[in-house]
């Protein structure tokens, strides 16, 4: 993309509500725009940022055996009023009533649909186990949204849930999710810890949070440092292997990792003292296995081998998208910026043209622009007028893995400067050179 | 995808609401699931093809050089009260009330808050031409909705809005979306027709309509069927050039073709006897422009070369996503069932084995679905146990361009049956020769 066809509008104007970095770099890149209380409109930059990461969700998502769909973002409030939820959800649940007077609500979550959609269809044992999942905008009506993108109102939420016969079976299907979550969160280039969460109305250990450490975290946060040190599944987990699939839950469970609300004095001292860490964390997930909860109430029975009716067992699982956009910057800029990681970084490389009204400037330039293109990569050209200092400090800014500068000196000499934006390291290299660092041929 | 583990809930009972062939056949399908009126689920099935038709539409909104975003589904009626719509839209308008008496609102369309983006950053001509879109869920509260997804009330569209200088310049971002259009109905494997539609408040000619035809569409179309031949511009065509984005339009424009509302009994008397068509069509796109009626009363300004201010000139450009699903079916479909396009099937072939218990069966058919997928090609595999019969109807009913069957005799001979599904036609034939004429190679 050439930066004179795209639309980056870059500001230093950032108000004084927003008070963490991430919120402050997201507008000042032009990623994001408030609409409204807690509603953004995704500018093209975040956007794309917004796109890879959803992208790699799905991937991952796909790999553990998860079938994709999508539900609407507005529900009739009577399904939630055969789970219960309509009346106990409170204030958050944005109500709706539409023209013809029917009581509608804008979805903060999708518990009652799915269910209502798997006792449509599915009626035995043989369809299961099945785990459907969507990536949709959700709708909770905060109190005070704050954060920017990190705790909106109108945000992207990917939700699964799976349908089993038994406990036992719910338990497999929560350990995929498990796995699929850490391989997700490793290929977005963050790490992020699973934590005990609260069992919520059935008990049990089938709760888990995934916490990014981040100075700007919502809750205090007590680990082992030996469990950041558990390397993911992989690509070549293979999720039909049962033993493989709880041995990656203990591996990291036996480690200690807990919220400030699940916080254990006692067993946070039997942490060896230099292995102890007191941070601060943003949670980016949330994986629950709730039973009968809403397959009781809603009547999502299916038959068993044996003839029988079983209702089945629900589970849960949450990523927050969009808030994923704030927590990937929270955990890695720099004073100059935002410092994607590759995976979601808006584009792969940004080529700086010193001097695009000089010929032999603007042929290198054009040349690594189209290298990089043919060789799948998605460069950012900027062929603008502006000044080089503006130039350097915008890529900076919007934090692009690699940096092609071209000027004349350099081009008479067959040169170009390449900088690496995480180590701030640069070299003169060949544009050959340079391009194959990027692509890492 | 194997079968066995992806959600295809096929079924026969089809309500008797589902009045025209695409709602019966995306029910019956498993693509939608009712969640309500006029709101939809999209089942895995129908899901894929949603998403093809989106990445579509993105890449040729792209080629044209429009620049993607994304708005929220949710806006403040205070912008509205700008525009003065917020009155004059009427019901079909979701009103909603936030936790703090806000009035809010379900977007149906997005002028308003993209001239807002517009306002808060581009200040300049040097920025234009500018052309943003988005694909959002709308919302429109539609008294009676009907037909499936093809006039629901939460729908998918892609909306792309230009800003320009001056009329002259608006009219060459009002073609580059009319090629544009062209190109992606022709990607999708349908033929859709421009037509002169009302101008709107300003007048002139820069407002057209695309049509698929299609016995079940709302509207009655009379056309020259020479209009039908012109080929579309094509994925060389140049962008930049204005005197063949000028000729593309006007290529279709000198054939006769309008609808009803438009209807001109002489000159259609003109068009020879034997090449006119009296049919119905389905309005799929619709390209607007509408000169500062945003920008005037939003203030959206830029600095001209001379320094003075200028009054934005914008135009509006949908494609109705989610209504193109069942677009698509009502063009292209049997007695059997849905025959998609291959752009947007949902699987590119279906592979049946006829014996999944035969370990030879089982072997080729394995074989049919990793070389398929080495292929880059997207199969599904029914391994179920159903019967033939059963397994037949079903790949024939959702349609999907091309099958492989796998049976003993077969098997035996080292054959495999290829089955095209446009055109019924059926092949004894090696297995590589069935891969190699499903990936064109």
């Amino acid at each position: 993309m050439r930066l004179s066809r795209f639309f980056l509008p870059v500001t230093k104007d950032v108000p004084s509500d927003a008070a963490i970095v991430s919120h402050q770099l997201m507008l000042r890149t032009g990623m994001i725009r408030q609409n409204g209380a807690g509603i953004y409109s995704w500018l093209p930059l975040g956007f794309k940022v917004l796109k890879k990461i959803e992208q790699i969700v799905r991937e991952e998502m796909d790999r553990a055996g998860a079938i994709e769909l999508l539900m609407p973002t507005l529900q009739q409030a009577d399904l939630w009023r055969e789970s219960g939820r309509y009346e106990a959800y409170g204030a958050e649940m944005l109500r709706i009533t539409d023209r013809h007077d029917r009581d509608m609500l804008y979805g903060p979550t999708n518990e009652e649909m799915i269910t209502d959609i798997f006792r449509q269809y599915v009626k035995s044992y043989k369809a299961l186990p099945l785990n459907l999942y969507h990536q949709q905008w959700k709708f909770r009506d905060e109190v005070r949204p704050r954060f920017g993108v990190m705790r909106g109102r109108e945000f992207l939420m990917k939700d699964a849930y799976s349908f089993d016969v038994s406990e036992e079976a719910a338990r497999i299907s929560y350990q995929k999710m498990f796995a699929a979550y850490l391989n997700t969160f490793d290929r977005l280039g963050v790490t992020a810890i699973p934590m005990q969460a609260d069992p919520g109305p059935i008990g049990g250990d089938l709760s888990h949070e995934f916490l990014i450490l981040a100075d700007s975290g919502e809750s205090a946060v007590f680990c082992d440092k030996a469990v950041l040190d558990v390397p993911p599944p992989g690509a070549d987990f293979d999720f039909e292997d049962e033993a493989a699939l709880k041995a990656e839950m203990e591996k990291r469970t036996r480690f200690y990792a807990a919220t400030d609300e699940k916080h254990d004095e006692a067993a946070y001292a039997a942490v060896p003292e230099d292995s102890r860490i007191e941070a601060r964390g943003i949670e980016v997930g949330h994986i629950f296995y709730f039973g009968t909860k809403y397959s009781e109430p809603m009547k999502a029975d299916v038959q068993t081998p044996e003839g029988k009716l079983a209702t089945i067992h629900g589970g849960s699982y949450g990523i927050g998208v969009s808030r994923l956009v704030g927590a990937i910057i929270e955990a890695s800029h720099d004073e100059n910026g935002i410092v994607w990681p590759a995976s979601v970084a808006p584009f792969d490389a940004g080529i700086i043209s010193m001097k695009p009204d000089a010929a032999d400037v603007a042929a290198v330039a054009d040349e690594a622009y189209a290298k990089l293109t043919a060789a799948s990569k998605d460069p950012l050209y900027d062929e603008t007028s502006d000044r080089a200092g503006a130039k350097f400090n915008r890529m900076d800014l919007i934090g692009l893995p690699w940096q092609i500068t071209v000027g004349p000196r350099g081009v008479k000499e067959g040169k170009v400067e390449l900088k690496h934006r995480a180590s701030g390291e640069k070299s003169d290299v060949t544009l050959d050179e340079a391009i194959a660092r990027i692509t890492g041929a």
